[in-house]
């Protein structure tokens, strides 16, 4: 059936990311690949409790076909929890969506024909990539610099495409500790690329999976909550990293007349989201010290990112060459190797030392490649397994090093 | 933001019967609409059980994000299923999804670019219209008939698509019991739709999802069954009509390359299904005894099929002119009415009389609709809602025709 499928689908690959998992079924692999929270941090007891009830009070209705946009209840705890956040909106202002990736891939199936063009960061998450993939999206795409994207750049870009009639859909962005690179946009910057929104007319869309996720340093307003008239930004949530991803529930939030297609999609794509994963959500919000909690995560999480940090401090002298980022929250930290180190080739030798990460490619556009970055999640392992995973990685690029050097002398 | 979607989208309305609900608030309104399985035959204990063991077993993978597939334990239990059905396939065959909405989707993203052609039957499933209009399909589209497809009109208009080069991409049916008509194709027809694709190298899709749903007659085999050498069908199930719809798990069956590109699809678009809701369908296909849980079910349903029928004949006396189907299985009949009833129409008025049905406009694609026919279901409303819905249902179509024709009259 190969040659019936559409032209995109033949070369497409999918999540690359995911695809890597394979490799690391060895257990005495230390990976630092996956994007996991630690389970150490999910609040088991809140699911359970919640799943029980849920059952209990309405299991006729749990168990059939519920509203396409999602629960009501669902809704309303959502816009009580957004306040907090200064993000004032309504229920017809939010679709209930089975995880951010759906949240995702909604945007880019309203909004993508092929070959439309997407402004986005250098690098960015790979799971938006492979969904925008699907929609035969191109890129205007400018290196994150240490404050958030490159605004200026991105203005330039967009004056330059609009004579040639290709003004593109939509920004794409993660400005609260982005995957994969863990920098956060600044307060300017946001004010920036909110203007650029504006003033052409591109929506904007926020990704904010991690936001709730800062260990250190001042709280920065999401870009939704700057949008005064609440007409340029669509907001993509998951429930997945403030309480497990296994629950499988996020939610977009935008103008009703977005929303209402985002709802049209979903009924056509998925139905319906479970209404005993959004009960699940909904206690989370409703029910749960959701400030204690986060306390908890952001405690634990702090921890061992400064623990990554030392690590790599201890481990990669100057002279390596190695440069990495140092996030305020979220889950990763971004690697940046000499030029003459391919990690895609590093990470096959990684493996065999027994520790992996992503390699850099998986967050770069087709047409815009870098191979000399890596994504680290520091997240998931034990402080343990970051002493010696952290160890392992030094230790690789040095053979690297050394085996591309004879090579090239021979 | 409006101007920006694509062209599909911006006339795009979703899953039209998913819209009607609206209009059905009125508790008082007797609902024919739904394609709900009652919730009578849901099995909650069997549900409940099988949350407390997930979530007590193993509940950091339960709460983790899980395989883009599926989960191995549900895709083994998927294997030992089908055997009884005479499906002999391997876990490398599967992909679960996130419902057969998913199932239907991931069918449309491999195959279909703008303008494709999808060969069905007239009517066919709402849902999947919705999904392919995603991927701006158009249609070789032919009458069903009592015994199934037509599949003489199939292979004409096969015939002539090749010379102007538009081969259809995929035949789409629901052999047994279809959605929305209730008829049951026949085992001469299944091997002519199977000869017909291999002949022609057009897949086959066959979507089963009220298969066990059988009232009386004998189990006909189903078209991947017949496929000996399992290279032209794709299946598509789901737990929703057998188990409950809230699960929110299918699963997909065919080759491996399009299994295996339906996750990379998968990937980009909700990246996996919870596990807590497979774990329950897991459950449900090892633990619970299924000959005496579906024994149980088709006595439920036969027994409300037989009465509707009844309460029809006794309702609709021959001089009105209406036709209906008397199905041998599934959740639904199919209505047709005298030419001159338009039922999109009849619905408002319906509405009045507290009574509801799905205006068959719902279940052809566009430019290939009818306006006198109506989907019925069957298996949701008690006995006593049968006997008045249905009394009501014969009063606003005279109520009707006596309307109109005093305005032809006038």
């Amino acid at each position: 059936m190969k040659s019936l499928f559409t032209n995109i689908m033949k070369g497409f690959e999918g999540y690359t990311i995911g695809k890597l998992f394979k490799y690391l079924k060895d257990p005495a692999i230390i990976s630092f690949a996956g994007g996991l929270p630690s389970s150490d941090v999910f609040p088991g007891d809140l699911v359970r409790n919640a799943v029980e009830k849920s059952l209990e009070q309405d299991p006729d209705r749990v168990l059939q076909y519920t509203s396409i946009p999602g629960e009501e209840d669902l809704m309303e705890a959502v816009v009580d929890y957004l306040k907090k956040d200064n993000v004032h909106i309504e229920p017809e202002n939010i679709v209930i969506t089975t995880s951010g990736q759906q949240g995702i891939d909604l945007v880019g199936r309203l909004f993508l024909e092929p070959k439309d063009i997407i402004v986005t960061d250098l690098p960015t998450f790979g799971g938006a990539l492979a969904s925008f993939e699907m929609g035969g999206a191109q890129y205007l795409a400018e290196d994150i610099e240490e404050d958030g994207s490159d605004v200026r750049g991105f203005e330039e870009g967009i004056e330059n495409l609009i004579p040639e009639g290709r003004k593109p859909k939509f920004i794409y962005v993660v400005p609260d500790f982005q995957n994969p690179s863990g920098i956060t946009t600044s307060l300017e910057k946001r004010l920036a690329l909110l203007s650029l929104s504006k003033r052409y007319r591109i929506p904007l869309v926020e990704d904010s999976p991690y936001r709730e996720l800062r260990y250190r340093g001042q709280h920065i307003p999401s870009i939704y909550s700057l949008d005064k008239n609440q007409g340029n930004v669509i907001g993509i949530f998951t429930f997945s990293k403030i309480l497990c991803p296994g629950v499988r529930v996020g939610f977009n939030i935008g103008p009703p007349e977005v929303i209402d297609k985002f709802s049209s999609i979903k009924g056509a794509n998925t139905l319906c989201t479970p209404k005993l994963n959004q009960d699940i959500c909904t206690a989370f919000l409703r029910e749960y010290d959701l400030d204690a909690h986060f306390r908890r995560i952001r405690d634990y999480y702090r921890e061992k990112l400064n623990f990554f940090l030392e690590a790599m401090e201890e481990n990669f002298t100057t002279d390596m060459g190695v440069e990495w980022t140092k996030p305020d929250g979220g889950l990763f930290l971004w690697i940046t190797v000499p030029e003459d180190i391919n990690t895609s080739e590093l990470f096959f030798m990684a493996i065999e030392e027994k520790v992996a990460f992503v390699p850099g490619e998986a967050c770069y556009p087709k047409g815009h490649l870098r191979h000399n970055t890596m994504r680290i999640n520091f997240s998931y392992p034990t402080k343990d397994e970051i002493i010696e995973g952290v160890r392992r990685l030094s230790t690789v690029i040095k053979k690297y090093q050394v085996k591309r050097s004879k090579s090239l002398t021979r």
